[in-house]
């Protein structure tokens, strides 16, 4: 197997403190940039998962020779020991064609114990052994015989070799060592590098809100590995339909089409501060889910649709091998509504990130564009949504 | 307790016959008259659930005085029946803050053995009663002794008094025997006559889909019992923030609003011709519930949201009793993804007849409006969206 | 309808605090009576739910001419007001060929509002009906509208007239009044009226454990509607096969058997006081339904097997509307094993003491036996098992 | 890292045609030939899994100097392309604190596409790696990109120095290569290799049931890794309190036991010939499960307790990209009782099996005994069951 030349991870870490919109030398805007402002919430003043306090993100990207296009995306709920203080979690399955690996002990103890790590379809088990070794490898843990690696993923293989195997155990220790606060890099990078979405450039997009005080002012981050398809809207503007680039379009008679922009996969990962147990987070999770819906998604057979959801509330973390009644301070369901808003609202505004912040792609033998930019931004426009519109 | 003045069945059944938009004398438009066409499948000739051969609705209103404002939905998969000749159906959980009875017999078995009923969140006791009463008296059903009613509700507690139990067990059997093909009637009718929604009044919606040959030519139809809130969108304009009636603007520091058009809840039921088994109609109705996010809804914590699907196909029904290996004609599930688009369309555009189609309501001391069509028209036609929009 | 004979509610209540054994006059034995002692944790001073302090039982028992067997158990998991102090609680479903009401909102909120009630299949709109009345009059309650009534049930219609619909709203209400702490009538009583159980009459069984001190010392009561068949084992004994009636005889050449003997169904109500969550708690009603195998219950396609577990812990309560973040006593899931193993051996324990308990019935035209107590002993005996085994 | 010494696969291969019992030499018997018959049903000719005409089973022992005492497990639904014929199947949690990956797209689908694999909890990305390899490289598969590999495990870090990774790539794929009908060696091989249950020596166990003709004459079969603890009961006899050892003996301070032996996990694989659909194996596997408790599991908070059910019923397979609508060949869910009662037996002595089979191991420090077969035969006569019990 050949040696992949992995972008240093140096570069990223500078990359992504330096650029809130990733690679150096992409002008790409991201949705809010253009007027588009889904909901009623404010963002968090990264608008990214990372606006969630102690939330951490790290991608390795790997781009080589002609067919390499596929990634590692690692997210940290929190910098400390997760093995040693779990994180509240949670899992929803929109579709489950997909190869999440790690899903049934979190629903059944409602929490996760490692990074959560999100890659191509054929390297789970790659991330898997990875997130084992450094969980056992972390000081102190050296009784530890069981890990719950969870781990997720999309397909990328229109892009990338997949067949190929590139991604390996050190791509995945990098992406966790990597991890940091701050900006998020989105678009073609980590676990987005090889994805497309609606027929475009796909890939990784993220998006925050801040509940108002009356609510809580709790905080809420999503992340998306965008990588599906079906009929594109934008801010609930038909772009898809009038870009002539959607799901089903062949089927309908309306010339030659791309019928298979509605497949595809996505995973959306949930962080928010409030303390919410893992059952609402499973519910928050949901929300994640149900937002893919806002941009079009046609959730079709092969997709493998799952959202992650956890809280960093330091009041519900759960220590390991913890056996006595412990005190917890949890914020009922009944208000956890905001919470469910913000999630539909970022899940939204993440996906249009991925979608507008990925650049152009070769590999393995195809081109998937970008979307182009300025014939979106026209469209909007004739639909009265303008980077001025809400000051 | 009073004696309603239950509308008479005969009426309905002409008015139903001969008026696709309902009660005499309303001619409030449904969506498709404003120009709005959710997604890229085309509806079928009634752009209602009863396009999907056999399916049949009945519905009674319940209107009395100043404070009785419910009624009954029924939904029949076909006009045989049901216990000897069940048919494949599922049940999928959005949010279940609601008291759906029958959900956990039909994920057991896939099968759906009695109408299909909808009410008010108090009146479902009474109602799986008059479901199980209606089995038991039907010819040749002498030795059932188990009979699982399908009942799901929404909380029509805002102009209704719900409290009164003024549905019977005749106003169940009345709507399962007045169910019929044909047009259905919308808004402010059965178990929608006193729904509110996204702050304006709510109630029975209905559309359907009609997939291209290629693609199976089969039927989908989806009902739904509108009762929830959120942030408007129509077509994917935003109706509710234009408005000025939305989730959380009360929060958001945008003046005095209704923070409470965020709660409720939505049924949905879907049908199709479509020969897929329960596994797949689970999916399918996931996608019904899925395509209430593309309306703007917040999908709070105290909303019911549910989703029923079943399949009328013959092939697939299941006889009583049946114990010897049989042959059944089965669509793989990777047939499955344009059913799946098309209950995200049909979704989202009853939903949208649901609301467009209610007119201002009194009960129980409080007056709900319908939403102002003129102004939803001059919202649309500035996004664009035009009656001549496609013609 | 008829009006049933219902036994004063006055006699049933002297009936349970004078008698652990429930009707006058009867004097089959508990399992523990005869040796059997499932698992290794000691039982609660009455060896039944109402261990579990706070736990409240109430049973109408309706005999009425030749057809009439049936009734209604009532589980109160506290005494005050269960809509306004919830409790945390959860389902688990074995197989649901049964109509539990009530189980999708327990499942989402994790909590349990009202007496959960048990009763016959067809009864179940009563009982809902019954329970919402409940709930709505009680002082306090003018503004609910929305009651998540919890109601499972079995099929008694081998002995009762159960198409006769002969539970009434009053019947379901006057269980809930009379419901009282102490000792709890097993056998042909309440919702056990009419069971059948391997053959052999079945009915109401409970039994407890207690942990000892370095396990926390917890109590937990179980309580069943036992209307299942299989292969039936006492004590881990093939009482079945010795007295020649078990599931399949027929079918495996030996005799003409009792093939329905593995039909039926089984409610388990699993209560604790120790403070264990809603998560937990599934898991611990899934313990209920493991425990039922240890019986010899075959699990049958037409079972419906459903158990249902809540905490008493009054610091896990869930106060009506209530919004504000709360600190909860919450005991790790680290912990929960022994009480598991508490639900497992209390199950078994029930289920038997229903057969032992319950005394040949005559209804519908049919005569159930119940299980020969001499020969039970006999077989026992021949075990090793005897009534002074453990001294 | 070392290189383990694999036992060679062709002596693996020639003790599985040789023995019955397994490893050469060894003379432990296996339930029935002490007497113990669980149920009703009579056992397939070799009471193994591979009863099921088509199954196949591969194991690799790895056992290398003192620390590694591990292994692989591979059962392999029929002998063809599972990708391109993919079975109907399911997965039953009973206690998710385990590592299963693959199991949300089973349920998704209904589809295994993968032979199944057990192994050890910190080699489960290893072995998904693998199967994914093994997929990509057989003949015809060069277009595939997306594999769902389905692997199970139990934890064996107290024989085995789990934390070494010693299970490879080639070890995984030796097991799928040498899997073989015929009989199925038991005990401590295998994934086996390291188990311990209930303080004795676990490992793999299997039994198989064969239907009466009336009832179908369906063939079912079970393989189980025993890795976990409780109260043992053989035959329903409390061996484990005869011994002395069983769990919470110390809390209920009958002195000082060993806690512990009610920890641990179990994999369960049922098999059938029965054409049943995914939903009715789910239900299958759930029994698999269910069964556990006849043997005395305590199903603690930490055990991994999973069941995978599939059929092999040629018409129920599902040919990989098939869109069109297919004849299938179905056995109703009525029909489906017999097959629950032939999983909870088989499951019940496949424990027993691979208990009574597996010889005292040393590992990591630590021995562990077989359970001795002078005393269990002893308290087996004690209770009458002898070795000519049932003729």
């Amino acid at each position: 197997m050949s040696t992949p030349l992995i972008a240093p991870a140096a570069m990223f870490l500078l990359g992504a403190v330096a650029l809130v919109r990733g690679p150096v030398g992409d002008d790409r805007p991201r949705a809010r940039e253009l007027g588009v402002r889904p909901g009623v919430f404010p963002t968090g003043p990264l608008n990214a998962i990372t606006d969630v306090p102690g939330v951490r993100v790290g991608q390795v990207t790997l781009i080589e020779g002609d067919d390499v296009r596929t990634g590692v995306t690692a997210i940290l709920p929190h910098g400390g020991d997760l093995f040693r203080e779990k994180v509240p979690g949670a899992v929803f399955v929109g579709n489950a064609f997909g190869k999440l690996a790690g899903s049934t002990q979190v629903r059944e103890l409602g929490t996760i114990e490692t990074p959560i790590i999100l890659t191509n379809t054929l390297s789970v088990g790659t991330a898997v052994g990875a997130v084992v070794r450094y969980t056992l490898d972390r000081p102190g843990n050296d009784d530890v015989r069981s890990v719950n690696a969870l781990v997720g993923e999309t397909n990328d293989g229109g892009l990338n070799d997949i067949r190929g195997g590139h991604v390996s155990v050190g791509h995945v220790l990098d992406a966790i060592r990597n991890a940091s606060a701050g900006p998020v890099a989105e678009g073609s990078v980590g676990a987005g590098t090889g994805c497309e979405a609606f027929g475009w450039k796909g890939g990784i997009g993220t998006s925050s809100r801040v509940l108002p005080d009356r609510l809580g002012g709790w905080k809420l981050g999503v992340l998306v590995q965008a990588n599906f398809g079906g009929v594109l809207t934008i801010g609930g503007t038909p772009v898809g339909q009038e870009l002539g680039r959607y799901a089903y379009k062949d089927a309908v008679g309306q010339g030659e089409g791309t019928d298979r922009s509605g497949d595809g996969s996505c995973m959306v990962v949930v962080a928010t501060d409030a303390p919410i147990d893992a059952r609402d987070l499973e519910r928050l999770a949901a929300r994640g889910i149900f937002g893919l819906a806002r941009t079009g998604s046609s959730f079709s057979h092969g997709s493998g649709d799952f959202a992650i959801a956890f809280s960093t509330a330091p009041g519900l973390r759960v220590r390991h091998g913890d056996s006595a009644v412990r005190s917890r301070e949890i914020l009922p369901s009944d208000a956890a509504s905001p919470l469910f808003q913000a999630a539909l609202e970022a899940t939204e505004e993440a996906v249009e990130n991925a979608i507008l912040r990925a650049s152009t792609t070769t590999g393995n033998g195809r081109t998937v564009e970008g979307i182009p930019i300025d014939r979106v931004r026209q469209i909007l426009r004739a639909r009265g949504i303008t980077e001025d519109r809400h000051p």
